[in-house]
């Protein structure tokens, strides 16, 4: 394989990702409106369609392997490759919680509202931009903007931890709201999943810029609870 | 690099993993020892020390990225080094889920128990098998083990949701539980996620053996809720 060649290669992998990514955000979008507009249609679609995302990553980390194969590449590609590889099984990951975000909005749609939902779009939208940002910090190797992504992640744990208290009155309260509660709080937890697979998109991005290894070591370092 | 010195960086490689494996394992059993005999020393033990386990992540990934570079494998040795960089943030993972454990424990301890605890030291155990016998298939390239773990995979599921519907249950019939019910289901979607890591190990391991991609196929494909 011709350099030149293989710098198409490598673009196309990169579009492909943003591609797959898009095709995520979309699901995730489709989940919330689900939720948010009561509509089973959609969440039925955002499940029925898992088999799409799976494709691409099939698909994505077989062109990885090729090219790891055919190129043997060196220093900066080697860490571009294997880090697209990471990057595509974290997408992967979000277009799941996607469909588990539709479950329990199935589980909602038919029952009535426990409260106006406020707290939980709002971090979906956060979290959306998160996966957003983090490709975009991929695709133009933007160390910075990555590096912005593990400070944003804690707003999301912060938001989630105080929606948890709220809906934890609402149960202690009337155990009328206990289903409806946890099945929100559920949404919530798969939401901070979401940022979470951002962060770690986002190091692996820090990581291939800066030939550094910024894991566990950041601000959003330790795991979740 | 010669072949032999080859062949002994991929058994230290492998070496290394079953380590960090077994680390993994122990911060397991510790974390649901502190919840079952209600020690908080052991919790926090496990919480305190999440960062061995991010130093072996480390270490393996850059094993990994020097063999790539230095050795340029192909075939079934260039599988065999990606599955190992896939494998090692498993297990990182699962390593993340120990932690998670003993922070829903350190919050159980100090009240008076629900119910005496049966199905998630059994979800448990489980699943610490399944982590262990994942790494077993891959170090003895064995597809056959690897099958089997997306089966039991299964079974942990099944526990899991019929623990949710007992412990609504328990949170309906009285409120004053919701808090020590919340943390129970819990601690065994955080069991459950070990046993998806487990499964995720499988399906790289399949693939690695047969060069077919099983991941999305098998009878657990298809993401959580």
């Amino acid at each position: 394989m011709e350099r030149h060649h293989f710098e198409d290669e490598l673009k196309t992998l990169k579009n492909r990702l943003i591609t797959m990514g898009g095709l995520v955000e979309e699901r995730l979008h489709k989940a919330m409106a689900s939720l948010i507009q009561g509509r089973e249609d959609l969440a039925q679609r955002v499940i029925r369609e898992d088999d799409q995302i799976d494709a691409f990553e099939i698909e994505i980390d077989d062109r990885c392997l090729k090219l790891l194969a055919l190129q043997q590449p060196l220093a900066s590609d080697l860490r571009l490759i294997t880090s697209a590889m990471k990057i595509c099984s974290e997408i992967e990951r979000v277009g799941d919680k996607a469909a588990s975000i539709a479950r329990c909005s199935l589980t909602l749609i038919p029952q009535p509202p426990l409260k106006p939902l406020i707290d939980i779009p709002r971090m979906a939208d956060m979290a959306q931009t998160l996966i957003h940002d983090a490709l975009d910090a991929f695709v133009n190797r933007d160390a910075e903007l990555a590096r912005s992504i593990l400070v944003r992640d804690r707003q999301v744990d912060e938001l989630k931890d105080q929606l948890f208290r709220e809906l934890l009155t609402y149960m202690m309260a009337d155990p009328a709201t206990i289903q409806r509660a946890l099945q929100l709080i559920m949404i919530s937890r798969h939401i901070e999943r979401v940022a979470d697979h951002a962060t770690n998109i986002a190091e692996d991005v820090i990581f291939l810029v800066e030939a550094t290894d910024v894991r566990h070591r950041g601000p959003s370092g330790g795991g979740d609870q």
